[in-house]
């Protein structure tokens, strides 16, 4: 028999906790018969829901018992200090002991970085973990880092962020040469502030296919498979998108309840509505990866769904099958000795 | 009789130069008949685009001959030093001389700063122009500030933006207390960068409506009636918005015409479609103002049609009406006396 694929799970974490992570979990073994999965948190309370939900623990759900938990807004440091038993530092201790290949967690974004930067440390040659995400476009689908774990990221660390964001769009969607853009507010060089201008001078004399500044209307045309920026910038982005399509949205469903006719209208378009609502449902993309750690970490969304919290499963199990980090790790390595070298 | 609005301009800026800005201007007389407008350009190309339309000058359309003209990627050092007799310069000097109330250009975004800058002069207390813009919201219109006229903003300028965005919408829209928000990563006061943290702290000071932090899916809930941020942010954040309504659109059309029965939803539908898309339509929002000069400057998108470009004549005619930059020097001239007195 093969080994499965163990990822273990901050069951306590996030807006709702075990009441989603288990349901999630049952989801996550359905779908995907390779997997392994440890709950951890109070056991209790993850007995309980399991109790309701009329499932037991068995060979491939185990729980692992922790005692505290992780608040939404708690200082990470604190949370790191003093928290040795929550669920997620136990989820993460299982990932740097071998017992998984990764870790998902709902929880505080602050803490679950710091904690993974703790515990797992940093691959060599990279500062700080960078959260990136995958998000749809016109031709397929995009992937964009930083996305808020680094604030005034300086430019060796936007140049960190292509080379990953490039081994993962090479390794996760086998595309050999990811086109690696540099998110600015002009396609001039003149413009833009220093970190970005200067790591476009790095990027210009790499060996990833970088190509160049790219805007803001440029993420979503299909046309760049890597958006590299700095955190601040990457997290106003993401949630301005998610602002806008659901302003949109609202709108189609207030033309559409305009009045009898429209209303009608809406009725026979329901599956033509339901299909576009699906193209653009975050959850289908839910699971923002932690790179440059030695390890796997996956954030999800803290007020994610079972759907939502099933699918940073998903990611989970497909970066430990490529073996992400030691993907990551061999491009740094002969990247850096290019430098040096050149 | 009481005299005339009058409206400068720039007749060669943009990409379609006197294409549309000549056609705009015609519309734009129609839809106000109390404003006079100057084209300024080369008078041969311009009384060839109007004899095209059949219209010649007149008492409420003018030409003001100018020889240069500023290219779209032309250095705005360059374009101000070299340039003294460009339309755009020109259209600017006509302010500063009194005889228009406002210019409106669709040229080179940096070249317009630098002018305006140069011939009009700051308001005092006011570092740099902020560029801002009016969005839909969920419950009307929110107006956001610096859209990429200042890169990497100090906390002072944040400030300042704040203030003149307050009054903004206390002049135009007739809101006595505008919600001013700042775009931020998180809502809790630990989260963002130095420059956001200690301009919160100030506007936690002032006599503004200050509300906090806000992050980028509260842009379009309406909760806000002004936020801001750095020209960075604001720019990425108003271009990705662009982009994704654009992706969000091209999916629509796909569904619709995915089958021959969802084809004849489409075109069933196509009325309730219209709406939506008028509702999103940019052009209605086209029109950025320049604030904090001693004197009234929108500037058009460089690819603006002629919908879009009387629109922002449209902007220009209202801040003429409402004294902006007088109110502005107002409220700016009474919150630094407070802050020096406190």
């Amino acid at each position: 028999m093969t080994e499965r694929i163990r990822i273990s799970l901050d069951a306590m974490g996030g807006d709702h906790g075990p009441s989603v992570v288990v349901p999630a979990a049952l989801r996550a073994l359905q779908a995907h018969e390779d997997i392994e999965l440890i709950l951890v948190g109070r056991e209790e309370a993850l007995k309980q829901e399991l109790a309701r939900t009329g499932v037991e623990a068995g060979e491939r759900l185990h729980i692992r018992n922790a005692t505290e938990i992780v608040a939404m807004d708690e200082p990470p440091a604190l949370a790191l200090k003093k928290k040795k038993d929550s669920s997620m530092r136990v989820a993460i201790n299982l990932v740097r002991e071998g017992e998984a290949g990764a870790c998902v967690s709902a929880g505080n974004t602050g803490a679950l970085m710091a904690t993974a930067r703790f515990v797992l440390k940093m691959l060599p040659g990279i500062d700080r973990p960078a959260i990136t995400t995958t998000l749809p476009s016109l031709k397929g689908h995009v992937h964009m880092l930083d996305l808020g774990a680094n604030i005034d990221s300086s430019f060796e660390q936007l140049y960190q962020f292509a080379v990953m964001g490039s081994v993962l769009a090479t390794t996760v969607d086998g595309n050999p040469a990811p086109k690696v853009g540099l998110l600015n507010v002009g396609q001039e060089a003149i413009k833009g502030n220093d970190q970005v201008k200067a790591a476009g001078r790095l990027l210009e004399d790499s060996n990833l296919n970088y190509i160049g500044f790219v805007e803001g209307d440029d993420i979503y045309t299909g046309d760049v498979d890597v958006v590299v920026c700095d955190g601040f910038v990457g997290n106003v982005a993401l949630k301005t998108s998610e602002g806008l399509a659901h302003m949109i949205s609202e709108y189609l469903r207030e033309e559409f309840m305009r009045n009898p006719v429209t209303k009608l209208l809406g009725l026979l378009a329901l599956p033509v509505l339901r299909s576009l609502r699906r193209r653009l449902d975050t959850r289908q993309y839910n699971g923002a990866s932690l790179l440059g750690l030695q390890g796997i970490v996956i954030k999800s969304h803290g007020g994610a769904d079972e759907v939502a919290f099933a699918n940073a499963i998903r990611i989970a199990r497909l970066e430990i099958l490529k073996n992400l980090p030691a993907q990551i790790d061999r491009q740094i390595e002969s990247m850096l000795s290019t430098r040096q070298a050149s």
